[in-house]
């Protein structure tokens, strides 16, 4: 693997930091490698949210140089029978659970290897049955980065669980998607993406409703407060907002209202 | 001390991350070592509660490696007489003050050393009556970080303040204990250790009230919505929980809370 | 530049941790300089707080070391012409927005330098109009980072943007100043230098009420719950506090409120 010394670990996770389970991964990891840079990506992705996470990490894992090695633990499956995964993607490397968590950082980065975690030796020696974030994600990403083959992890993996993103598609002077992600402020950030959208203003209507006139700027501070306006995201895609507002609430949208956008 | 190079100096307080108190504990200790690992383990303590602190760190701390320096910050005895404290415990540092907070730490790793922190040429000159963070404890941990004699920072103490923790004890078919810790989701963590709870399902009563049945289950996902459960924590001990739901409002039980296990 | 070996680079944002701003700031640094060490000061300044981060960055920067290069991206002017800058203050660097933010900062520790970000060599090569943290500051502190000259990011201004600040004043008997912060806690810490208030106890008006008499301590644990208490701050200024309460609820007040002691 692509080395950088001392190794980047980087940790997602939704634990919070009132609970000790984060500072307990990061002591693992540094067990196991005590030259090892742990950088805190979030602990708070909202609890349980496969979606969210997979969002979180297509967004920013892609900015991260190669040899970098991602842990992500939002695992409301851990315990039962879903598997443990090691991915290669753009020359970086993702150890998460098999729940689709990767879904879209696999298909920006393009995947050259994924593999199942088995090969006890790298775990801890006793596994629980609640927090395979201490007993399998952080030992595997310590020894990973003191440079061991990935290969050694366990078998190849092809069929991973992928989340039934959809893409936003064209019919005629329409464009058809969904809200990919609400922020902090409810802005919602869609998944059309900004440069397909080649004819301003256009109508926008949201979760099957008429579609209506909204104001495009570049930025918030070209409307007023409570104007609801569209505009593109950073990462370039059709974002909805209400100016010093909260769009997903004066809205009614939520991650998978679906988002018309009609431009005839 | 065993080295590690960089050094590993671990962070836990109570201050949030609105105030700056957090960013200056870290200027100091990188200003007096500059090549020192800065790991945040928790700045969102419960504000000056020394039990959760103490119960967060003794989960914590045994994960970290020989020579691993952790300053932790909950501190309501500021400016009064408390003393500050150096203790080494299974070969790694623990810079706090005198109140407690590292009971169970010390318990479980085993105590090598408990120092006072006096030698005021590790302290910065001016000493403040209200943040002791900047000025004691991020200084000594700093100047240990670059290898100075432990033994420099101040006299053995041997009557170091402990906190009265109960251990949960067993008369016949019934195990007494106390909830020990509340996690973010209202889930009951106990001090009745999982080995010892031999047969299932027990009977389980709460702050004194009639014993009554509740499911025991591996994971969370085993059981539905609402239900009541009863499983092994990941750290080994016995807890309490309402599936998606918050047992500490449902059952009323906050940390201290008398559990019984009738396992007749 | 003075160097830290590996090289110290802090954050100070108001993104939050549930969108994947910081994460990807981390990634775009790290990739320009993969040796750097990343250092979070806070992700919760209030957002678009210009005065919160003026005050943050003035209480933590002069902690630490020479060599220390700081980005701080609280910047609602995003994507208008409101210019970048990169400071140079006391040995240290800051890459900011030019909106006031470091105003405190080079008043304390001394200007070296200001210059405009303008050389867009060091900056990513396609800039949104949202996200300025991503595309210009972070690259432009990575790239300091990796040893370039601080004067090729572009030429020199004069006339950065600085807050209003006003000083306290003394006429006669009676100092006038304002609240300066309000921390997490509700207490009211004021830009009324300790070293100049030489009598005690004085009498204390907030917001042109009559002043009244407060009890002072020197520590928040001398008096009771729910009383109002004058104090120093560990900044060295005065500060008005409600033990187990919130000053800046109780007596009304918020930044900028006037504060009049009255030492007769």
């Amino acid at each position: 693997m692509p080395a950088i010394t001392p190794p980047l670990v980087t940790l997602t996770t939704d634990f919070g930091e009132r609970s000790p389970y984060v500072a307990v991964m990061k002591g693992v990891l540094l067990s196991i490698n005590p030259a090892a840079r742990v950088i805190d990506l979030s602990h708070h992705i909202r609890p349980q949210d496969i979606r969210h996470t997979d969002y979180f990490l297509a967004t920013a894992v892609p900015y991260f140089p190669p040899g970098t090695i991602h842990v992500c633990v939002v695992d409301p499956g851990v315990g039962s029978d879903r598997r443990a995964l090691l991915a290669g993607a753009g020359g970086q490397w993702l150890v998460a659970p098999d729940n689709g968590v990767l879904t879209s950082t696999l298909q920006k980065l393009g995947v050259s290897a994924v593999r199942q975690l088995t090969c006890r030796k790298f775990w801890r020696a006793q596994i629980s049955d609640t927090f395979h974030g201490r007993d399998v994600f952080a030992p595997v990403a310590g020894h990973l980065s003191t440079g061991i083959d990935p290969a050694d992890v366990g078998p190849p993996v092809i069929d991973w669980v992928e989340l039934p993103t959809r893409s936003a598609v064209r019919y005629g002077d329409t464009w058809r998607g969904e809200v990919r992600f609400v922020d902090d402020f409810g802005n919602l950030i869609t998944n059309i993406p900004a440069e397909k959208v080649d004819r301003l203003p256009p109508r926008v209507g949201l979760g099957g409703g008429e579609p209506r006139h909204v104001r495009w700027v570049r930025t918030y501070s070209e409307a007023g407060p409570g104007e609801v306006v569209a505009l593109f995201s950073s990462d370039g895609y059709f974002e909805i907002a209400v100016v010093n507002g909260d769009a997903a609430r004066t809205l009614a949208a939520t991650v998978g209202t679906e988002v018309v956008l009609d431009l005839g």
